[in-house]
């Protein structure tokens, strides 16, 4: 019974998700916990992952002492942070080993299962990354204020700027931006008040109806799903340019927007192989190191 | 000695400029004061309206008492925000009368001395105003984040956009995103943080790097300051669509835009007959209300 187990753990901003695997690679158990988005309070971040992996273990009738032949990989927004990254690694953990990297290579690892290819996410954010001859490009993703092409948060902005062109009347307006212009009382202070306090996650909230429109030929609704695909596509394209022979698409905009992708690069989008936590399991396999602490790839 | 006087104020973020005229419009005094952006605490805005008018006052020969015949008009930005003014107004002023409206509205008021006509703000922010047959309009200027187009700011975020996309092999590197790159030690995640502290002028304090290249013929800077220049159009035209007979600009980028706009818009504009704070004369004037504590326009 001293054989290593292996668990993999999805960081996310509101849970944790944690699978055990045995070295053959059979499901052992699964777990969840809460926040473990690696820039909050890292006591707070070890809370939701042992709970996770704590529930995963009791699942696969395994005891807490058991934790000490567990290799744990974990997948992570904001673990391209170094300083989020020491700051979690500073706290003692009870594995055997523990691995942590961006979401984003997780997600790879379990599309690609380690081989060559691309990724793009396309949700509240957007990012691209690929891996060619262990070759690590990443591809946007730099934030809401300058990037995230393609990404609901930025269609929501482009759609309320528009929004602000109909009603000053340097555009056509159009049932959407009616839509939203009555959304807020037909007074743009109250739109720009709105803005003052918005967040990428307020502006992705408008996608949806975005989307919608653009399905009923709403010309503003198809002016900006068509921005938005070309924006992914231009990120798709650059992946590709740099050897990737496929993509994986992740995130709640990456279907929706998908028909909208030129057919060339429909094309070379497939089905993941594997899911990220799968991803993270891969990672904890493959570390090299069976040390405390460590954190590859950073 | 009972006749009125009036005083034109143009109050300003970082500073309050006051000037004292005679009913015929002879100039008797000049002023200046601290900060009066109206958001700010009204007790210390009111100090600074106070300070640049006893100075002008007191320039004139004028004395304390003569408060009590003056009436004064103010263009301000943030004005059109309700409730800035009424914060404004809660305190008791020693005028014959006060009348305050936008930065805007003084502007055009002094460019076209009341008649119809339109100006375009181009600076950190942008802005256009115009005024026809008594009708006012407002195209642009709800803020960098959803409007502003063609202003400091925005054309500041568009280059740190497409540096990242130079970075990312998006688009093909210039010496302009090298130079920008260059100055973020070639780390995006150095550009990143920065970004995530920067404020509409800070991204503004790009431009005129921007229109430097851009004069290079560097194909990113002509891009920006073509597409710059091409918003800045969008605003005059549907100022000069409501019935504008003509357009005067103002701002920092207003006159490095301006051979970059089509030749007939260019041919429209003119020359202002006199500036904001002569504008902010002719609202004392024009006012219609001798009381305290009148807001009209608003």
């Amino acid at each position: 019974m001293s054989e290593f187990l292996f668990l993999g753990i999805d960081g996310g901003g509101t849970k944790c998700r944690a699978r055990l695997r045995d070295a053959e690679g059979n499901l052992l158990g699964e777990g969840a916990g809460g926040p473990s988005n690696i820039r909050l309070d890292p006591d707070l971040v070890w809370t939701s992952i042992l709970t996770a992996c704590r529930e995963a273990l009791s699942q696969a009738g395994l005891q807490e002492n058991d934790l000490g032949r567990v290799r744990a990989g974990m997948g992570a927004a904001g673990a391209g942070q170094r300083s989020a990254v020491a700051r979690l690694l500073s706290r003692q953990h009870p594995f055997a080993s523990f691995v942590i990297d961006t979401d984003a290579h997780t997600a790879w690892l379990g599309a690609f299962e380690g081989g060559d290819g691309a990724i793009l996410i396309v949700g509240t954010g957007s990012c691209g990354y690929g891996v060619v001859d262990g070759q690590r490009r990443y591809v946007g993703g730099w934030g809401f204020e300058i990037s995230d092409e393609g990404s609901g948060a930025a269609i929501g902005r482009d759609l309320l700027r528009r929004v602000i062109w109909a009603y000053d009347g340097r555009i056509p307006a159009t049932p959407l931006s009616n839509a939203v212009l009555g959304d807020f009382s037909n007074d743009p202070e109250v739109l720009v008040d709105w803005v003052g306090k918005a967040r990428p996650s307020d502006y992705a909230r408008y996608a949806p109806l975005v989307l919608e429109h653009a399905h009923q030929r709403d010309p503003l609704g198809l002016e900006l799903v068509r921005h938005a695909a070309d924006e992914m596509a231009q990120i798709a394209m650059r992946l590709l340019d740099l050897g990737a022979p496929a993509l994986c698409t992740f995130g709640g905009l990456a279907e929706p927007l998908r028909p909208w992708l030129p057919p060339p690069l429909q094309q070379l989008i497939v089905p993941p192989r594997a899911d990220a936590i799968d991803g993270a399991v891969l990672l904890a396999k493959t570390s090299q190191s069976g040390g405390r602490n460590d954190c590859t790839g950073l």
